[in-house]
């Protein structure tokens, strides 16, 4: 995404509240994909074409925005996630929430 | 993502609509971090503490239900990624877009 | 809202791209409500305390937000909601859609 | 929008998830007219044409779906918009907060 930016000399348009702006276009994007669904059958049809690959392409599209904010403010998005994960087995212990709605 | 969900039986709670909403939540959050930031400090001001450990935990939340949507649509997330950089590699070339702001 | 901000002076802090980012983190609190809850008894929750009392209050939050963006923008929201909606009725005929998802 | 929406046979669509869904992909819309405008440019370039009129569309298409959430859930939006309105004057007292960013 760095060099995908610097090659356009899109840097310029990439401040944080303009990416982040972007990020929440595409995920009105997937919002769209899902929004009338029955909510029983939106994986069984997301499973099957033509959705499956245009829900592939928007959760790239978000995957990518959100890539590319980590960079824009110098954050180590994968390190990040291993943390919070790591947070989250000890603040959600197994005994105490199994079957219950997530926080 | 999927053994921390497997592990509290949370499996029940994550059809597509709901982790979707859920998602739409953890970029609200990130949102209310950014929003009343002057654009052009945004970058210096999430360099530092306290924003820069907050932009990262809300970073990682987005891209954990990202991980865990794709996980439930039986989506390579990765490939996906790879495969929309390669398509705007092409619909974008950099002899017609340089400079100008992006699509 | 108005004359809110302008009795605080905040003003200042109403770019459109900072209150459509307050309007998304409103939106993410609004998801927050009800992501896990199953999508068959999303609507008798809502109508019994606390979530009604929850839900009112984060719509109305979107709602001010939304505003606040059409004054700044200087648009009349409630003839451009009008336009829409005869829009609409001409775009989806009774005829052609009844029963059948919205586009 | 709930005659619209009768006449069409949409109401078995419009569980409160799949209608603020819907919500969260118009506000999508907005954020892709907004996103890479300078900040500074962002209000003047939407008070002229053509961003003027799509700006309007995609607000009138935010409060749509907000009016018809509120409908399905049985919300009164006018009034929870006035308590909250209330209580914010309450929370923010003009001396405590003025020209400080809003909280």
């Amino acid at each position: 995404m760095r060099k995908f930016a610097e090659d356009r000399d899109w840097g310029q348009f990439h401040d944080p509240k303009s990416v982040l702006l972007a990020l929440v276009g595409e995920v009105g994007e997937l919002a769209e994909l899902f929004q009338w669904l029955p909510a029983a059958d939106a994986r069984a049809l997301a499973a099957s074409e033509p959705l499956r690959t245009r829900a592939g392409e928007e959760l790239a599209d978000v995957l990518l925005y959100l890539v590319l904010l980590a960079d824009v403010l110098g954050i180590d998005l994968a390190a990040a996630a291993q943390s919070k994960m790591t947070d989250s087995e000890r603040r959600f212990p197994v005994s105490d929430v199994t079957g219950k709605a997530p926080g």
